[in-house]
């Protein structure tokens, strides 16, 4: 069969298979626009001793995206314009010349905004799709899940009887922080934005109570949901939310900083918690944490969570936009609170 | 003798000993006013039996009583209007009801900001004037150096070979656990207001470094001092300096939260630490704590100072005032970063 360079689709029989791309164009000022992404096409090149070629299915969307596309410093360096975004996501091997890698085999990994990764296999994790299906795999049983599991077991260590509080809620992290806060005996009350995801949270995983973040005055709420203070705060979102909790604390809280969604996009300087002294008053403790951190215990988090899964105690929820080309516009439902459960973009069929 | 009721001077001797006192008159906003304190004689009530007269002869001056004239809730109930205002301070025993403590027995505790105190003896602690002037007992050996110690030894952790930065650092607290932290093997950074303050911390007090906030650029010059990062950050102050510091974490670094005296005068909502998200980036832990809880273990610091200070490894300087009824200025002294060392208002002689 002759090269397809022609076609804007990849084709796996092609002699060069064609890989499609988003990569970084220019750094973002406030909401990414499309224009700071440069959609790209190029062959997929020959796999060497100890690669192997993944068919990417799934592309995570999360909201630690936003940060990577800054140059200022951080956890890991900065996109590079021209590089390809940076994400998660899970495939299929179509190609394997490394031994711990069979064709066939799913993964999920780093393998950014792209329809085929070539990779080493290092960072790669195998998965099973007998287990959960497969975008399962890059939400609860996935890199968030395992940021909720760490974060809310080791970070804030949870006692029964203590009230958690966790802000976006019905979003990829926070829907799983919830379920394991019940699992632990805990009372736990999220904040969401809508009457929908309220609703979810406590019909569907089993929150407490819930707080519309758009419809109701969240510190007042917090006072009447959380009579005893806020034992562990969950913080995804930041801002004037983090102050109304702060606002609460009971001695002793947790504070903990998983993310802060409302100031990603901010072109002005960020909002930090006024409230902050809250913490000396209550001798709280603000703690962040980033789940790569706990990468040689993901193995037993995972069983540990894949066995509540089985059981029927931790409930995932996915949402799943489709078509490849609508990453730019899909990765900003994050931002404007579209999404319920864990976003991620398919690209291909399993 | 008779009553000397017509004397503002206060007689030991006399048929009824006068105490006069400043009272809160109003919640202060922004710096305290001369007329948010009232001024008053009332003649000393007799003893009863469990009771003991305390003649005052140092009140402590510190941050913390600017946030207990506020109404908001805090740690401890705020002052009431009418009532004498809280402070620390120290005294001899004048007459006794009490087996604990006998004639000319000297004391500290929170006995308020008046001339004579009648106690229980619940709080108050006795002092050995042969082991250190007694100043000291109001500053490096007393409650301000107790927050230094557990501040930094059990809040921080140290591990020799780290920085420690401290704000503040030639103010009560700030003295002590730079020296402390030089103590444990660490680098000790302090950043002061002035140069005669940037000159007693390093060539007295024996900090690496000094920063002057008044003439530097704080961020460049913790880059400076700081090549590694900061490992502790020891907070009296909030504000602009909180921010610069937290924009050079060090992994895994600690945030004591002693205190916010930039903030505690504001008529304006407190300033939130814009840069917390580098506890996120650097897995770090901002952590606020109180003296008070470490109660049961005073005696134990107190006794391994007592030894630092006997060894010539640990110094004080105290910053005395005199005249009772100069209070409501002499205590703007803190705020205005016009004290080096533990500020205190002499009372009597001793």
């Amino acid at each position: 069969m002759l090269e397809r360079r022609d076609s804007l689709e990849p084709s796996e029989d092609a002699l060069t298979t064609l890989n499609h791309k988003f990569e970084l164009a220019a750094r973002p000022a406030g909401l990414p626009k499309r224009s700071d992404w440069k959609y790209a096409e190029e062959p997929v090149r020959d796999v060497r001793d100890g690669e192997l070629l993944v068919k990417i299915l799934y592309i995570s969307l999360d909201p630690a995206m936003r940060g990577w596309c800054n140059e200022t410093k951080s956890y890991v360096p900065p996109v590079g314009i021209g590089e390809v975004m940076r994400a998660g996501g899970l495939g299929r091997v179509v190609e394997s010349k490394n031994p711990a890698f069979a064709l066939g085999n799913y993964v999920t990994g780093l393998m950014g905004v792209q329809e085929y990764a070539i990779s080493d296999g290092k960072g790669l994790n195998k998965i099973d799709p007998k287990v959960a299906p497969l975008p399962v795999y890059l939400g609860g049983l996935g890199m968030t899940g395992m940021t909720a599991y760490f974060g809310l077991l080791d970070v804030g260590q949870p006692k029964a009887g203590e009230t958690v509080v966790i802000s976006a809620a019905a979003g990829a992290t926070g829907m799983i922080a919830g379920q394991i806060a019940k699992i632990k005996g805990c009372r736990a009350v999220g904040i969401a934005g809508g009457a929908a995801k309220c609703e979810f949270i406590v019909k569907e995983l089993g929150y407490d109570a819930a707080i519309d973040y758009k419809a109701e005055d969240v510190r007042k709420a917090l006072q009447q949901h959380c009579p005893k203070g806020i034992d562990i705060y969950f913080d995804n979102v930041g801002g004037e939310i983090l102050d109304a909790a702060l606002s609460l604390l009971a001695r002793g809280a947790r504070v903990l900083i998983c993310g802060a969604i409302s100031q990603y996009n901010n072109t002005t300087p960020i909002k930090g918690p006024s409230n902050y002294l809250s913490l000396l008053v209550n001798r709280a403790t603000m703690k962040g944490f980033l789940v790569f951190d706990y990468a040689s215990r993901y193995g037993e988090a995972a069983r540990e969570m894949a066995g509540w899964y089985a059981a029927g105690k931790l409930k995932t929820r996915e949402d799943i936009a489709e078509g490849f080309e609508n990453f730019p516009e899909v990765f900003l439902k994050l931002f404007k609170g579209e999404n319920t459960g864990k976003l991620m973009l398919k690209v291909a069929d399993a």
